[in-house]
């Protein structure tokens, strides 16, 4: 989770929301990323997707089945997909977000009965550092 | 929706799951994909997210205000959460997916309320097809 965190950090430095993720499998990272929907122009490159993506290719394989995937924020509904089609074994994400997540709140994606793959998951693991980050981030552009 | 059928068709003729989506803008064509999340080791690379990722490159912008998406099947989360993020207008698609989807079915995703941007949605266009394309493609897969 600190890795997330520094990666937050750096979505932030270049005028980004700030969520960081990294995917872990054996006690490795295999993949990570940050929120760039805005520098890259594109509007799936959240953290947890990029950092999906990058793990995907670097196992050569669609499904990082026995993965775990830190996330400094609670996983939207696209993210919750990602993660679900991704077959992630356990999810560790920061801070909830009530107004976007959708883990335990809103489209609480995989308490669906159709969900063909729920993770585990943990919340709470450095949440206040992450609810920080994302309030100084957003006080700064108000 | 007939050139998101083609590139269903398309899918199926790689081995990958027959789904196609187009991005339209003002009537043309600015983004278009089919499922290739095996044959690119990506699990996010749905039709509809790889053709909201181009038609944003394409317009250099990470919202697709005002764009219509056409896809041959009901959206899962993953793509429904992307078709948000995108702030894309409307929404065509084919067939329905009670196991997968996410729009009519399951999560959901367009009716929480904690959703920043629903499309409009409309369904059954092109369904027959699209629905027959993915039978026959799991018929084969048996």
């Amino acid at each position: 989770m600190q890795r997330a965190l520094a990666l937050a950090q750096e979505a932030a430095r270049v005028g980004e929301v700030p969520v960081g993720a990294v995917v872990v499998k054996q006690g490795e990272i295999i993949g990570e990323g940050y929120n760039l929907t805005r520098s890259a122009h594109d509007p799936t490159a959240h953290a947890e997707v990029e950092a999906i993506r990058r793990a995907a290719k670097a196992l050569g394989d669609d499904r990082l089945t026995g993965c775990d995937l830190y996330v400094t924020l609670e996983p939207c509904a696209m993210c919750a997909g990602a993660i679900s089609h991704a077959r992630i074994a356990r999810v560790y994400y920061g801070a909830p977000d009530p107004k976007g997540g959708a883990v335990d709140h809103g489209a609480r994606v995989f308490a669906q009965e159709q969900c063909l793959h729920a993770p585990e998951v943990y919340s709470g693991m450095g949440e206040a550092e992450a609810a920080e980050l994302l309030r100084g981030f957003f006080r700064e552009r108000r």
